[in-house]
């Protein structure tokens, strides 16, 4: 299974370089972690740093350097903050376990990994595990620190989800009105007849590929269209986030299965400011950030006509990610208040129809659904999640009284590269903890 | 005199216009503050703000735009983190002074003025009094709030002069060492046998114009060069502020007159962070920032390989500005320790040569002289000011016990613009605060 994996490693990888900008050479090696920390390969040292050891707007999506710019987003795209306003943070109580490194756990082939050795197999940029609220385990590796905002990529779809649901809650959002009663401008679109319920679960029928190795794929046009990723000098396509969704065509009946199209964030989003009036980083400021006492601010990136990306722009620092996968593992309490509604947070981990998951394929996910942008498992410890490319979570076990938030830089653009070795990793942890503390 | 000010703005402003992207109209007013309000004028309002009413890379340097821009540069640019740190914001006690809106003062043209009538006169963003160390006087229009950092442009020079002020005293720089002895790549450029004083003090000798009424001046080319604003589709020039400074050519004898020129500042950065290996943002985090008990984290604005632009990349809070401001006033010490050592203030304190800046032909800065990045009156008050373009100052008056931070965005690129109100105001309103506290 090993020489699998690193085969889809290289390949992906391939692809993914040769698409992002120059071609890669067929023949070169992953680097493993260790190879590939930044502070090893000399990321951005020295003033000025020498020209091979540059990440810039053209380069910095190519592994190795992601393991450098994922701690760096500001310095490479404009941004938005999240402040996390003038208060005190909110206390997260050390008491360190120090013997979860040597944690032993099976993986699906029969091999088993320590923990420890699992941070590394997955590019684990920081971790903080909370249990019972307290951390038990906080590690940062290469260019990330624990006051330093990382790239949360697709954990953003989960907080536009858990605001949007926040505003049906509360009867400021229609679940069931079209996506077109809100935001005339897609009324043509693939998402004009859409709810927008079928938005926020992602069972909107669009013709939109988000395969990083097809390079007709429509992700890519719309990295361009953010400004996430140059334009070439002929570049002719949609210059903004909002132009792009506007082109979307349908494909299908909407309702049906669960299909993971980022665009239905941003559709989220636009639908969420256009019924508040407020912005999506405001939205979150307001309602979440300043109430979770927060260490950092946090921040968004936005394209050139300052569209927050909320389909994966959101940078926070992993404290905060843990604050926040605390709240919601407390039914939305946290900090002395409730921060997300209870029905909603019950709303969330209710999960969406395992049926309409299932033809999506994830091998991984196994009887998982997709509710509110949020990845709920279903089984028995009622773990739910927030994912992201690259093996971004945040990780809530309920039942073992766990939250796990993690970032990392897997050179994979998928989870599926991180899930052989995480979800069981994960799994072994909460065992652990629920055994040692009864 | 107001209606060659007006004509003044307009030639100007249209000018920058032209210069910066699509020709403006010649025949078009210049708008008053209360019409060129953002707010009234509705930049990016809405999701997504209408065509004519975005402000982008292409377009946020003119006039009215800059109002808004002014207060959102790292929506526009990237940016690097001065964090503020984890402590709690030192305290500054409101002690409001609603008289010093009636406050009458006179122009040099024999005419008078409110102060209140003065902030709308030179476009005021906001703008805070400290009189003995408590706040007498805070006010903020357009798009600045009390949180939000505004570009502080050239004040960005002052926190580096400061900080190389602070390695000289230490011994960690010195200050007549040759140019080129610390950054060996500026050996063949204009900077490279001027000492490191005369870059602190600006008595470099080189060919560099930033006439912004000149197309041709060098600080185009400079601001290209550090992606501040668009590139033509043709462009041929430095692509870093570092490239650019290594061809700056010299011109006359280094150590003779005063010249203000904006590279001298990213030289001594330069020089600054070989000496230290570490960076400008570090630097001011770490011996400032972080002690200031700063409410709010600055950011810098950074270059396309992330050289941070000490000429006048910094923005930060307005209250910030003032603690370090009250933190010069008070010979460096503030929030209960000494942050700059006070020979650095005194030196700073001591001011240039006026007979090496008299030259400049500062109207309106007579027997003023320039000093590690600071402008020093040498008047019997003591004033002594950082200075930015378009109306930025944190101006200290020690014998009044008053300092004032200001943001603002008047729509001339150029101090000559300010000062005829904004000498007389301050000058006023520290007679009125000596004399109401007797």
């Amino acid at each position: 299974m090993k020489r699998i994996t690193r085969w889809q490693r290289s390949c992906l990888t391939l692809l993914v370089g040769s698409l992002l900008a120059t071609p890669a050479v067929a023949t070169q090696p992953v680097l493993d972690a260790n190879a590939s920390d930044p502070r090893v390969m000399g990321w951005m040292q020295g003033f000025p740093p020498a020209a091979d050891k540059q990440v810039d707007f053209s380069n910095y999506l190519r592994f190795p350097r992601t393991r450098w710019a994922f701690s760096h987003v500001r310095e490479l795209l404009p941004t938005v903050a999240v402040g996390r306003g003038n208060g005190t943070a909110s206390t997260l109580v050390a008491a360190p376990r120090n013997e979860i490194d040597e944690l032993v756990f099976p993986l699906a082939d029969g091999s088993s990994m320590t923990w420890n050795e699992s941070l590394a197999a997955n590019y684990t940029d920081g971790i903080v595990v909370l249990h019972r609220g307290q951390v038990v385990y906080e590690r940062y590796f290469g260019a990330l620190q624990v006051e330093r905002p990382h790239m949360a990529f697709s954990i953003t779809k989960s907080f536009i989800g858990t605001l949007a649901a926040m505003l049906v809650e509360e009867g400021a959002l229609d679940d069931q009105a079209q996506v077109s009663h809100y935001v005339p401008e897609l009324k043509d679109s693939g998402f004009g007849n859409a709810t927008v319920r079928q938005v926020m679960d992602m069972t909107t029928a669009i013709r939109y590929s988000e395969t990083y190795s097809d390079p007709t794929a429509e992700i890519w046009e719309y990295s361009r269209a953010g400004n996430l990723i140059p334009r070439p000098a002929d570049y002719a396509g949609a210059t903004s986030l909002y132009d792009f969704l506007q082109k979307v065509e349908p494909e299908g009946q909407h309702g049906e299965v669960f299909a993971y199209k980022t665009v239905n964030s941003d559709v989220l989003a636009w639908i969420v400011q256009r019924a508040t009036g407020t912005s999506f980083a405001e939205l979150l400021q307001e309602r979440i950030w300043s109430k979770l006492g927060a260490e950092q601010d946090a921040y968004i990136v936005v394209d050139q006509v300052g569209t927050q990306f909320a389909g994966g722009g959101l940078n926070a620092s992993l404290r905060d990610m843990a604050r926040f996968g605390e709240t919601m593992r407390n039914n939305g309490r946290f900090n002395g208040q409730q921060i997300v509604p209870e029905a909603v947070v019950a709303d969330i981990r209710k999960g969406g129809d395992p049926a309409k998951f299932a033809p999506a394929g994830y091998a991984t996910l196994p009887n998982w659904s997709y509710r509110d942008m949020w990845w709920v498992s279903n089984n028995e410890h009622g773990v739910f999640a927030a994912r992201g490319i690259h093996g971004q979570t945040i990780y809530v076990d309920p039942k073992a009284e766990m939250v796990i938030a993690r970032f990392a830089s897997n050179p994979v653009a998928a989870n599926g590269a991180n899930d052989p070795i995480s979800l069981p990793a994960y799994a072994a942890l909460a065992a652990h903890l629920m055994k040692q503390r009864q």
